[in-house]
C-alpha cells in the first residue's frame, strides 16, 4: 500500500464505527494529514449530525495547521445544503490544499463536490481504495441505485440445510459463539426482519444483546396481522417494532398496536405475497436501510424467490438430522435445473468455534 | 518429530499406496533403516500378496545389511499362518535387531507378534505415531471391532442441503474439481453404494474415471429388485456389481442378473428396511470393507437413521435454490430436539475450487 492508501484505510476504519447507524446517510470517515502527521480525524455518526469532513476539521485545535494539509475521505464531499451545509465549502475555507477521495458520490442531490473543490484550486485525487470504499457503502449504494434496503440473509442450520428439528424447534442449533456473532450483526444493521411464523413459534425478543451496540429496528412481515399484542417482542422498545401488513388486515388490531407505539406499515400485495417494490419503498421511507433477515423458512423463501437478497451469512453446525418434519432454510419452489440455482458470489468460509460460516453476495 | 516418527511417517505413506485395495487386510507399510540409511521398503498391496515386512526385507539386495537394522511398520507384525507365513518369524530370521511399531494388532487371530519378537531378544517399541496408525487403518478396525464395513457418506448439494433441483435432476451441482475429487475417493474405497432410486433416476456408471486407480465394487440397495437389466451400470464390469435385495424379490430376475455375472446378495429385512447387521455381515463376506455411499436422499436417510455412518464428505456448491420439490440429503425423520441431532466430529472445512467441502467423523 502506498501512503494515500494507508491513510484511506484509516478513514474507512473510522467510517465503520457508525455501521448501521447513519441511515439514510452513507458511512463516511475522514482524516487530515500535514507533513506526514495525522492532525485530525472524524466520522459521520448519525443523520442530522455533522459530516465526517466537518468532524475531522473541528478536531484540529490549532486551525492554522490546516493550511496546506491533505484530507482523506472515503466518499466525495457533499456539495449541497441538506441538514448541514456543504462540506466542499468547509474544506475550501479551511485551507486544506489536497483532497483524496475513495469513491465519487452516486447520490445526484449531493454530488458536484469534486468539481467545486477543483475549481477552487484544490488538488483532488479520486479512486483510492475504491473497491473497499464501494463495499463499505454497499447499503447506501443499494438504497440509491436499486431503491430498496440492503437485504441480508442470516440462518443457523444443520448440515442438511434445515433450520429446525421436528415441528420447528430451533433452540439451539449453532454454538454460543455463532449466536454472539449474530448479535453483533444485529447491532450493525438498521433492522432485523422476521416472518410472523417465527414470532408465533419462537416468541423472540430480537434485540442486540451486546453492550455498546445500537438497538436495530425490528420488522415483522405479518400479512394477516396474526401477531398477539402480548408477544415478547413488544416487551422492550415497542416503538422500535415495525409490522408490515396488508391494507385489508384487522383495522381494530392495528389501532391497538399503534396505541402501544408499535409502527404499522401497510404494504400492497402482489398475488399472495407482499409486492417486493412496495415493501422496499415502505421500508426505506421508515429509514430502514438494511435488514438482517433471520427467517423462518417461508420468509427466506420469499426473499430468495423475489431475488431481493444482497448478501448471506449462513451458519452451519457440524450436525445433521432428518429433513422430514423439519423446516428447510429455503422454503420455496426448487429450480427446474441445477444451473438455474442462485449463486453466492465472493463466498468466504470460516470457522466460528465448531460451526462453519459461509458468507457471500447474491 | 523425532527420528522414529520420521521413519514411521514414511511407513504410513507407503501403506497408503494400497488404500481401498487390501480388503479384508489392513494397510501396512514398512521401512528398514541401518546406520541412518534407508536400505529397504515395501507395503502390502493386496490380500494374498506378501505382507509389508516381507516386501521390505525382500527389497534389500545385500541381505547382510539387515544384521542389526531397524524395521518400522505401522501395524504389529502378524504371528500366524494365514495365506502367508508369520512376519514375526521372518523378522527374527532376517537379523533385524529393532522393531518400531505404530499400533498393536487388534485382530486376535494374527496378534502375538510383539511377544514373539521380544522373546527372540529383539528390541520392540510400540505406539510411535499411534493416532496416525489408527486413522490409517480406520476401515480395518471398524471391520474387526464393529463387524461392519466402514460406511462413508458422500453428497454434493446446494447450500440448503438439497441434492437435486426440482424433481430430482442433479447434473451438475458442484464443480468439475469436486467431481474429480469424488472419483479419487471412489478409487480409494472398496465399494461405491447407491440406492435403487439413484439408478432409476440418473442411470450412472459409478466407475472411478481416474487413471491408475482401482475400480471399486458397485453396490446397489434394491429391496424389490427394480433395476432394469439394461441399466448403464452393467455396461462395464458387470461382475463388479453387487445387488442387495430381499429374499422375497423376483427370483427369475435374480437368475437373469446372475447370468450377466452380476452378484446378488440376499439380505434380511427389519421392518421395511434392510436389517443393518445382516447388511453389514453380507457386505463383509463379499470383501466389501468400505462403502462410499453416494445417495440418494432415502439411502443417506437409512444410513443416518441406523447410525451406520463412520465418516462424511459433504460438498456444497455456493448456490441455493428452493427446497420444495427437491430432494434433501437427509431423507428421514428429523430429531425432536436440536440437541438430538448427530454430530460430525473432528470436522474440517476446505475449499475445492468454489465449492466448500466439509469432512468429519460420526
Amino acid at each position: 500500500m502506498n501512503q494515500d492508501e494507508i491513510y484511506m484505510k484509516r478513514a474507512i476504519q473510522l467510517a465503520k464505527k457508525a455501521k448501521g447507524g447513519t441511515c439514510p446517510n452513507p458511512l463516511v470517515g475522514a482524516i487530515i494529514v500535514k507533513d506526514g502527521k495525522v492532525i485530525g480525524e472524524g466520522y459521520h455518526k448519525k443523520a442530522g449530525l455533522p459530516h465526517a469532513e466537518i468532524e475531522a476539521i473541528n478536531s484540529v485545535e490549532n486551525k492554522t495547521l490546516l493550511n496546506g494539509s491533505t484530507i482523506y475521505v472515503n466518499l466525495e464531499p457533499c456539495n449541497h445544503y441538506g441538514r448541514t451545509p456543504p462540506c466542499s465549502l468547509a474544506i475550501i475555507k479551511s485551507g486544506i490544499k489536497r483532497v483524496v477521495i475513495g469513491m465519487k458520490d452516486i447520490n445526484g442531490k449531493a454530488s458536484g463536490g469534486i468539481e467545486r473543490l477543483r475549481s477552487a484550486g484544490i488538488d483532488v485525487k479520486v479512486g483510492v481504495l475504491e473497491n473497499e470504499a464501494v463495499r463499505l457503502n454497499e447499503v447506501f449504494i443499494e438504497n440509491i441505485v436499486n431503491k430498496k434496503p440492503f437485504f441480508v440473509m442470516k440462518a443457523a442450520m444443520f448440515l442438511n440445510g434445515c433450520i429446525s428439528a421436528k415441528g420447528g424447534t430451533s433452540k439451539w442449533i449453532t454454538s454460543d459463539k455463532s449466536r454472539r456473532l449474530v448479535h453483533r450483526l444485529r447491532g450493525t444493521h438498521s433492522s432485523i426482519l422476521v416472518g410472523i411464523n417465527t414470532i408465533l413459534m419462537d416468541d423472540p425478543l430480537l434485540t442486540c444483546r451486546i453492550k455498546g451496540y445500537r438497538q436495530p429496528k425490528r420488522v415483522i412481515l405479518d400479512k394477516n396481522l396474526k401477531i398477539p399484542p402480548t408477544a415478547n417482542i413488544f416487551s422492550q422498545y415497542p416503538d422500535n417494532v415495525y409490522i408490515v401488513t396488508s391494507k385489508q388486515s384487522d383495522h381494530a388490531k392495528k389501532r391497538v398496536l399503534e396505541a402501544m407505539d408499535v409502527k404499522i406499515i401497510e404494504c400492497n400485495l402482489k398475488g399472495a405475497d407482499f409486492d417486493p417494490s412496495d415493501l422496499s419503498i415502505k421500508l426505506l421511507e421508515n429509514d430502514i436501510c438494511s435488514c438482517l433477515v433471520e427467517g423462518g423458512s417461508r420468509t427466506h423463501g420469499y426473499f430468495l424467490k423475489q431475488k431481493l437478497y444482497n448478501k448471506a451469512y449462513l451458519f452451519y453446525a457440524p450436525k445433521i438430522t432428518g429433513s422430514y418434519g423439519a423446516f428447510n432454510v429455503a422454503g420455496f419452489e426448487a429450480a427446474k435445473e441445477p444451473k438455474e440455482a442462485m449463486e453466492l458470489k465472493d463466498s468466504k468460509c470460516k470457522r466460528v468455534d465448531n460451526d462453519i460460516l459461509i458468507e457471500g453476495y447474491f
